[in-house]
């Protein structure tokens, strides 16, 4: 147990009411025996492959060739399971569990195989002496099952992986699931990480009227790996501080003693469920408007709990040496070997268990029927509650393209109008939310604010604007919040998009790892139904965070997700507007996808027409005829390709230059919008075969390629095409400060007389005309960068530029 | 202001005495004027480009074309500023401060140029008229500076644009500095990130005698972009306890009466100067070993503060329309126009600067002297104090090699002993640290604990071990603690590493971005003098991640930081522990660099003597002749490359199979250290030239890169090489799970079998000996997957490898 200077000794419960009777005897002999059982279960999971119920002395055979799982935090996540069966059979709950520490995997199977979720999700690990055979040799064995919670585990919306996102994933599942209990259990290592340290404040954002509930219990243990936690070593009356002062209401339950610690732990569970059941009836039925307490569990036990209390002399039951393996070598030390059988038989696996290895009828007393039990929640595998969000015809959003060039909208303010549609669409469906980190106007899709508010349940002022309680805008100044809330949102059987400057995606770099870690895992699971896709909108862009400076600059989430599974990311480029509309019309239809779309926010040129950037983006990648010069007898002389809003624009102006300059080349303008269209056909689901890569861009035409990003993302695409040798990238090269837009895109060779000369240095046989043509090219650069250190503004013939149409000057 | 229910009204100091008469009447007026003088100079920054001591009417032409910078935060920052000079004056203090709030860049800027810091580091931009004008004009100007704090600004060690990371920087400067304070402005928008959120917890880990003190100011205007923050809208008795439960003791200071708020603030920082004295003087003196609850100031003060009360009939001054520039138009609207030149006479310039646009002895009066100046702190230029890390002789690390792969040693342990000498010749100067989330022993770096313990200042007891209050390793559950913690003590002139999971250290993507910039462009500052680089040790990768599955296999953060400046950034994989030596003795004698070092702790063949690995790290890239079958008379038949421990393993075992089976194969194995010496000459540093590359891998042979990472990589480093139509490369294709360390290589084809067909597949006319090769090396493949689903482990004769010397079988 830990000291008395950090946590108080004894099971209690402060400032509520004796405990010690809370529990009748027989429910708490019951509520005992199925703590017992999953704990036996567990520690079987990490150390036996055969003999399951030790129906003989334990041998070397029996015991698995690598002891791995982390034995420490089980005792306790049984706890908080078995404390949970009791209370969602008593009040007939709707619930989902979200299991925070790291590797308690074997705690959350083995309540799982005992409520029987895990046979009916598993056939072959049946609830009976076979089945645990198999459930203890899978576990982290190969072919088996991972040690901690994964999409693997019926009842989980969580990776126990990577430690700190479990409160904003428990946040996100109770948001307009207004009869949902989310509990969530939060280990004291997690609790020091950053997003966990901030997920605390969604208290200011959630409503009791249309969400559900979020109990965290956060259980101190006392220890991380090897070292003590930061929350488990200050004082009491500090910790207690800290909750109140994120808005909680504290109940602390501490204690070594399982019958004392049974009695306060389902003392301060009802106390929990009564205060949260009094919060939702004063919002709902007597209309309350103040922002609730909610409680918090505090749940202080030993590390290892009832584990070996002693190995070799030195102490494990309590200390970090029981965090992981408390006894190692018990395959080749015959010591060793027989206290992990006392040890197991501690559990007296025979009064939990039948002959036929099925857990005996007390053992299941406190497990609740069917869908309420915590493993075969449907809201933990959110496809089933999932219908299709209902999207506004586009034509509705579409702006009108009289020609190419002839006008600029702001196309995320255009992508704002179709969201406004989504949201008022949802409006009593709620199962759409949009989230950004403070961005969501400064993004310019503050047309939704027609339809819905900003979540806010913290104090407001006469000045404010668009806040509403039962708001679906979410944001806070947290990209981790964002993305972990929506995780959670879309993982309960939601949709939702995330707008963000493009540089600060970056920011959960490691959280769209693990939830497209997880996609991958969940479509290869036949009994997890597909879910909404998370969708990112990634605007204020590289290009156009010239103002904002260096650190504002940073195209390479792109890059990042593009080394993820091919089955799950994609990644669209929308040139204009109306692209825009059709690549976000199609991202929230999809399932299972992690998809990426950057569009900028600025005014820029409408290139398509609705009908013309259906086709575009259905194609994803293709031929604008009307920008190039080709008269369709030959190869062109060069392709010129783009991807992204600003390249598209300054290859429509080289192409315009051309024309005008050198009107007997044969110029090939391709656009590029799904990037994954680049990759070979058997590398990405979208990647497109050979031929139809080489009728685009040629095998042996030069081709001259303005890329959004870093350059190397198109070789590492296109690398093993023919015509590889003749690409040529041009993109951001970390030449970034803070400067004009159009300069910008001259520091990184992006502009459009880099691109002409560019094709004057790669086209052979051009002649004098060219020649002329690239000098001038390279003097109006110099022009320009004298021209912004005068003005502060780009040149006028820059600024000015428009689009020339098809005929060549 | 904000109401009564966000914040308590009036100016205040919570339990503090009357302030009324904290300031005598001089003193007042003095700080008065410098925050006047202040407050002009940021909104002069903001709008004016001609015209700065407002001689003539204001007109269109004296206003910038484009409106950029934060007014909002800036009146608040100009406050903080005024009163640290005071303090700092009166009290003779080594000051640092760490500005979070974005885009305050106009007030830091215009306080430097006020103590005269400025023009001694940029002397165009002189301490008058002109200078004055330059200053303003270069504030968001193309070739100007940016608009939030960087590393142009002087005394600065933190970036403005992402926020998140300003507590954590404080700390890490604040480390072994005792006579250091770092005074930290924090925003309540940036305080709802969870970097933010989880640093205020460092109050556990700074030694109160051999650290110096950080000074947190909460800044609460109230708003962030668009939207309230959380801390300014919640109870002040709730924010209190929150600040209490971080183990602060808060001093609040509240109001929006100037000449109030300047008595409560100047009162709130004698109290908290007052309070970290008294600290440290217990601690130093006394010996009191009881954590203490250092201060904290939380300043409330309107957004917008003093500026335009009202535009446009819309409350601006105390509301988030204020955040950015709130006058809009001004060029073009004479009324907005009238209305700034209004708001700039109301500081009354004329009181402030005389005629030739110098600052007025009074406006200085507060200021203090030379390096006392918060814009020449040494401690801001880190190079200024940094000595050159004392480093043991390899020698006396390096591990006996008889001959290659003859011995096993797990490279991180070794590299441990290297860090325990560091860390004892460091014992008093006190500049070198190891941060890490919780893993240093599992990182089998433990040796450091013989020289140093983990600091900890929290409650201990008696089953820890190597915990002390002065300990050196700096050990939290939180990357992001972790490296903001050592940027800010490199920053200020130490040294350290940072060692993680391989996996998890993109949880820091954006924050190395955002010190990479900072490095960038330091470089080019020439005033700036070099710090020693951030250096991370990623261990427990992804080949040895087997058995904590999918979640934990992640080898992308190398592909994230090649994306970044090539000046600053540096990739190495030694192949062995001797390497591993080398590699580390070179990235801690660096500067200016962020290295990335990625080895295994596993028990790993020993390849190279410690002459030897010398020899081929400073090459970066070389032949072992002795893995290759070469006679030297003729191009090899085949290049087997590797970069990584893992994939070396596995290609000096597929050339141990060739040279058995097919020994009249010509086989040339060639090792990548650094892998920026794929990349062409001009496009890196390192980058090797054509003739290089061909003489090492050949212009037309087929190339089989066995690569640590995505395959990817090395076509991106390397698509401009002659021979890059012959690269063949294997790595890690996001095929994961929880199985043996084999398993993983066959998963994603790295493992030797495979890389003996790839060679069979891929050298023409090789015979039906090598047919039959191929067909047993598929075979054993499909053994090895029957093998470990029945015995959990590797087959035998994988286990059991060892590399068979120079003699062909």
């Amino acid at each position: 147990m830990p000291g008395d200077d950090a946590g108080r000794a004894g099971a209690a419960v402060s400032a509520a009411p004796a405990v010690a009777d809370h529990l009748g005897a027989a429910e708490l002999a019951a509520l005992h025996a199925h703590w017992r059982a999953a704990n036996y279960l567990s520690a079987g999971q990490i150390y036996l492959m055969a003999n399951p119920l030790l129906e003989e002395p334990l041998r070397p055979e029996h015991i698995k060739p690598r002891l791995l799982g982390h034995w420490g935090t089980s005792p306790g996540l049984n706890l908080v399971h078995t404390h949970l069966n009791r209370v969602i059979a008593a009040r007939d709950l709707d619930a989902l569990c979200v299991w925070g520490p790291g590797h308690g995997g074997p705690a959350v199977l083995a309540n799982s195989w005992l409520d029987g979720t895990y046979s009916e999700t598993y056939p072959d690990v049946s609830r009976d002496r076979a089945g645990m055979e198999l459930l203890f040799r899978q576990f982290s064995f190969p072919g088996g099952v991972p040690s901690h919670v994964a999409p693997e585990t019926p009842g989980s919306i969580h990776e126990g992986g990577e430690l700190g996102y479990s409160l904003t994933h428990a946040y996100g599942a109770a948001f307009d699931h207004p009869r949902l209990l989310v509990a969530c259990v939060i280990g004291d290592g997690e609790a020091e990480t950053g997003p966990l340290a901030a997920s605390w404040h969604a208290t200011k954002f959630l409503d009791p009227v249309h969400d559900g509930a979020v109990l965290p219990i956060l259980h101190l243990n006392g220890y991380k790996i090897a070292n003590p936690t930061v929350l488990a070593r200050i004082p009491e009356a500090e910790l207690d501080a800290l909750l109140r002062g994120y808005g909680h209401d504290p109940v602390h339950v501490t204690g070594d003693d399982p019958a004392a610690v049974h009695q306060a732990m389902a003392a301060a569970m009802d106390r929990s469920l009564d205060r949260i059941a009094a919060i939702q009836r004063r919002a709902r039925e007597e209309g309350a408007t103040d922002r609730p307490r909610w409680p918090v569990i505090v749940l202080r036990t030993p590390k290892g709990w009832t584990g070996p209390h002693e190995v070799d002399g030195q102490p494990v039951e309590g200390t970090w040496r029981s965090h992981q393996v408390p006894l190692a070598g018990v395959r080749d030390h015959a010591d060793h070997r027989h206290q992990l059988e006392r040890w197991l038989r501690s559990y007296r696996p025979e009064e939990l268990f039948d002959e036929a290895g099925r857990p005996r009828p007390e053992v299941l007393a406190c497990v609740p029927e069917g869908r309420r039990r915590l493993g075969a929640s449907p809201y933990a595998n959110g496809g089933l509650l999932l219908r299709a969000l209902p999207l506004p015809p586009l034509e509705r959003h579409a702006v009108d393209v009289a020609s190419p060039g002839a006008s600029l909208h702001e196309p995320t303010r255009v992508l704002g109008g179709l969201l406004a549609d989504v949201m008022a669409a949802t409006a009593a469906r709620r199962d759409f939310r949009l989230v950004g980190p403070d961005e969501t106007a400064s993004n310019r899709l503050d047309a939704v604010y027609r339809a819905t508010g900003k979540a806010w349940q913290a104090a407001t002022l006469g000045t404010d604007e668009h806040l509403a309680r039962d708001g679906r805008v979410m944001e806070v100044l947290s990209e981790h919040l964002c993305q972990g809330w929506l995780e959670g949102y879309l993982l309960t059987g939601r949709h939702g998009l995330f707008s963000s400057y493009e540089a600060f995606a970056h920011i959960v770099d490691s959280m769209v790892n693990q939830h497209i870690k997880w996609l991958r895992t969940a479509r290869r699971l036949p009994w997890r139904r597909p879910i909404a896709s998370l969708n990112y909108l990634l605007t204020s862009h590289v290009w156009r965070q010239d103002h904002n400076g260096f650190s504002h600059q940073d195209p390479g989430f792109v890059d990042h997700v593009l080394d993820k599974s091919p089955e799950v990311v994609r990644v669209y480029l929308p040139p204009d507007a109306n692209t825009l509309l059709s690549v976000a019309d199609h991202v929230l239809r999809s399932r299972d996808y992690v998809n990426v779309i950057v569009a900028g926010k600025q005014p820029s040129f409408d290139w398509l027409t609705l009908d013309e950037a259906r086709a575009h983006c259905a194609r994803g990648a293709g031929v604008w005829h009307w920008a190039g010069t080709e008269d369709g007898s030959r190869d062109p002389d060069v392709v010129l390709a783009c991807a992204g809003d600003v390249p598209t624009q300054e290859t429509l102006a080289a192409a315009d230059l051309l024309r005008r300059h050198l009107p007997d080349l044969a110029v090939r303008v391709v656009n590029v919008v799904d990037m994954a269209r680049l990759l070979p056909a058997g590398v990405h689901p979208h990647g497109m075969p050979d031929s139809e890569y080489d009728a685009l861009f040629t095998r042996d035409k030069p081709v001259i390629f303005a890329y959004h990003g870093y350059p190397w993302l198109i070789h590492r695409l296109a690398y093993r095409r023919a015509g590889h040798a003749n690409l040529h990238v041009r993109g951001y090269k970390e030449e970034g400060t803070t400067t004009t837009p159009f300069d910008m895109v001259v520091r990184n060779d992006l502009d459009r007389f880099r691109l002409v000369m560019d094709v004057v240095d790669r086209v052979p046989g051009l002649g004098v005309r060219a020649v002329a043509l690239r000098q001038a090219m390279a003097d109006i650069r110099t022009r320009h960068h004298d021209w912004i250190r005068e003005h502060g503004t780009d040149l006028p013939e820059v600024a000015e530029w428009t689009w020339a149409g098809c005929a060549p000057g």
